[in-house]
């Protein structure tokens, strides 16, 4: 049986969630998960608590109790279950207190709230790349932060959005589509602001199956013309020298990621 | 002068900096940050430690090191630097071993890859919320995981993409707008997916403020344009027994969070 894991916090628990998911993944085995958000309160402390230890009644085996709580009135309660306790946040505020020789003064909602000042950039962030979605309009491109390229469904929109969201960052994009290939420039616009294009290139028999899955048995999902379409923009990349990473094994994190760290972009933190 | 940190990883660094940001943030002060990637080679990992000890050197106080590392090569050289060391990921995998009587199969990449199967299921759910975000179309309604609503300017969209995006939700969205008001109903296809609706709402002050940002001095952006949407759209919420929240003061992982726990959607997990 795969062994109860809870993740629990008195905010959004996506702090618990991803850094659990982190050190589970770790473990070559399957985990039963259940989160549990806005433990705010004595009594809903107490409700979790009891969930916890009915669990371990029910099932025979004691569940992981991986939690982030800020309240140490609540995580005393949660701590205090029959369930293997793994306290995320105060393993490493201890220490650091010790280490910054200051006492941490804890706040719940602190991440993932709109306290963060920057948190308005980020939704603007979130509209631009949205308003600037596969080359609608190309009026904005002095305001983006980045500019993706790339044939249709490379990536860029995906990998767009994450920037924003995960990391403030007005990532435009545009899309070469089968009637710029034989003769393929970049506009004007984006010549323009060339030191923010970004390309991504995808490999063909992968973007045959992607197009395959959208529009079967097309002219635009044949793999004659994936390879095509993939082959002119990769060798437009290189002689514009535009920077650009192959997307085919990686997700949208990675995506991301390296590309900021290639075009040394600031991260903005939420 | 604020202490310098640094997020390490041998993956996208994602996990060391959501998480160190978390217990950083309970602390009252400013810190410095770094995140430095793909980590991945020996030498890589060498240059690294030698930036960190410069950094002391520098500055004169001990930078704080948070890393996720999995490789155990690459984690010996950047915790042999003269930073202070926060291991986030073998400070709990050490002690789960333990608990779980298995050893853990260190694999980088495990997280936020593309390995994960529900990979494509999530970029499925991206695409969804971006095709039926704005009330563009009713047509794919019956596909929807949840419909989002309320008036222009609430908070629908970045809600639905977070939802997609961080959950793999497919998370659709529509708008109420002016002409509604008079008399204000539910169209067709959104009665008959009427368990999955769900309201957004919001203070018409606020409301007016992020629309005056767009349409200064419109119709659109007035107060009292604002108080009437709000309120139509509210006696609506309440009359037709859908679920909503007030986005005023919450950021979009605190709004998508309360959607799922109060509709009991299942998270899942990339």
């Amino acid at each position: 049986m795969a062994p109860q894991v809870f993740f629990i916090s008195d905010g959004t628990a996506i702090t618990a969630e991803v850094f659990g998911h982190a050190v589970l993944s770790q473990f070559p085995m399957e985990f039963e998960q259940v989160t549990i958000p806005f433990v705010e309160t004595i009594k809903k402390a107490e409700a979790v608590q009891r969930q916890i230890d009915d669990c371990f009644i029910t099932t025979g085996l004691q569940p992981l109790v991986f939690h982030s709580i800020v309240k140490p009135e609540i995580r005393e309660i949660i701590s205090n279950s029959k369930g293997a306790d793994y306290d995320f946040l105060n393993t490493f505020v201890a220490p650091l207190e010790d280490q910054l020789g200051i006492k941490a003064t804890p706040k719940v909602h602190r991440t993932h709230s709109k306290e963060n000042a920057s948190y308005e950039s980020r939704i603007d962030a979130i509209n631009y790349s949205l308003d600037n979605d596969d080359g609608q309009t190309l009026k904005h491109m002095d305001k983006a932060d980045i500019i993706l390229l790339g044939v249709s469904r490379c990536g860029k929109t995906p990998s767009s959005l994450y920037l924003s969201m995960q990391f403030g960052i007005k990532a435009a994009n545009y899309p070469f589509v089968e009637d710029d290939m034989d003769n393929l420039k970049l506009p004007e616009k984006l010549k323009q602001n060339k030191d923010k294009l970004f390309g991504l290139t995808i490999d063909p028999q992968r973007l045959h199956e992607i197009r395959q899955s959208r529009m079967q048995n097309s002219r635009y999902s044949s793999l004659r013309q994936c390879r095509v379409e993939v082959k002119e923009v990769e060798m437009m990349f290189k002689k514009e020298r535009i920077p650009f990473i192959n997307t085919t094994n990686h997700s949208v994190e990675e995506i991301a990621t390296k590309i900021l760290y290639t075009t040394g972009l600031e991260r903005h933190m939420f």
